[in-house]
């Protein structure tokens, strides 16, 4: 046996969400029936982040452990043969050592989250941006972001059916950038509360916006409130896009 | 009666083309449609390039003449409004001269096509870029690619379908970048023989992968001989990104 890292790629549009469901489609189902067809195991995927429906990935990491002797790079390649036509990839694949863990041997997280800051209807983007018709301020979002920066109680920013312990997160960097009409939010934490960056994000729009101050978010973070949230933005904009770990533990 | 100019996205996937098509759906219908349930007016809509079957627009250009009295503005977000559910999305709207043409007036076109250099299949991207597993060398690609610059005899870039009076182009600027497993390949001129961005993307592929050398590409210019391409490069990547007028036949 031999436990597998894998960097995952997804478009998260058909899919109910990362982890395997009853009632619909997962990316950690495809990637388990998947395994099955390779190795005829009934491998479990665990993965660094859960990821909503309509959310996307463009380097989750993941691990199973896997009987079948195989080489990483030609147990990738028919993963990938097997996953079609879902739109999933294994980007990459490497052995790790058998405590190696995806999820808690994660030391950090990064998302990214797209805007389309326009009137028209997304085209080509439908589904992987958030498109705000409302012209943004993103000076303003990026110097109201610094106040969630830090250790904090993110009550206010997290869905009531989060399942952590605790509702104290330390944010590392929360930083807007505009691009022509594009608006990039990238949030770094350890760990993040289930819908803690669209939360965020939904609240820094209000500020782009001009309907809330910088004042305003703090008050809303302040009150550990989640009757005070602005905005919850939509999955669509939102990307899973990298976890560290300490390289020390990976073997090959 | 006024003259419309219209800026236009669109997600090539589901069309069989730009142009009205009897036998599948195609982008110009599309508006043609949007405007008749908005007007009541059967208007045709001229077009600055005829993309094919799966190429993209980011800004094509087109225009149409309208009877109804309605602001561009109005006009857009009224055509916009039933252009849903089609991937297509007129992203401005401005009012011009009874002269200016959308095609006959272009003074300039522009295309991106994009390569994905990768093993693992397209995910987000999946139909919206060229995947090429093999390593491509972008350098040699920038400089071979500069042998099709200036003036020749495209013959061997033309499609057998092309309906062009003379395979003679002028080709303004042709320049491949890597940036990661990216690859983008910028296309300038006058206009275009049909096929040619796509057969030139081909063949500069063939030079990155090492297969052909720049004099093999200069080779295939000089024969004049479709049967001396070396691939067609896929719809899949390619982008009508820009067409150029003189702003003065604007009148608004």
């Amino acid at each position: 046996m031999a436990r597998f890292a894998f960097t995952v790629e997804f478009d998260g549009r058909p899919f109910m969400g990362w982890q395997r469901q009853a009632h619909g489609p997962s990316v950690q189902q495809a990637i388990e029936d998947a395994i099955h067809a390779v190795t005829g195991e009934r491998a479990i995927l665990h993965a660094a982040g859960r990821t909503d429906a309509g959310v996307h990935g463009l380097a989750m990491r993941a691990h199973a452990d896997v009987e079948k002797p195989l080489a990483p790079f030609r147990l990738m390649e028919a993963i990938n043969a097997k996953l079609r036509p879902h739109p999933v990839a294994i980007l990459a694949c490497e052995e790790v050592a058998p405590d190696w863990h995806a999820r808690f041997s994660c030391l950090g997280r990064a998302y990214i989250y797209r805007i389309a800051n326009r009137r028209a209807p997304l085209t080509l983007e439908s589904g992987l941006a958030w498109r705000v018709i409302q012209p943004l301020d993103a000076d303003a979002m990026h110097d109201a972001a610094q106040i969630l920066v830090g250790q904090h109680d993110f009550t206010t920013f997290r869905s009531a059916h989060c399942q952590a312990a605790s509702p104290l997160k330390s944010l590392a960097m929360l930083d807007v950038e505009r691009q022509g009409d594009r608006i990039a939010i990238r949030a770094e934490a350890r760990s993040f509360l289930h819908h803690q960056v669209r939360s965020m994000v939904g609240c820094l729009a209000m500020v782009g916006m001009g309907r809330w101050s910088a004042e305003d978010l703090r008050n809303a973070l302040e009150a550990r409130d989640r009757a005070r949230l602005g905005l919850n933005a939509p999955p669509d904009g939102l990307y899973f896009v990298r976890a560290d770990y300490s390289s020390a533990v990976v073997t090959s």
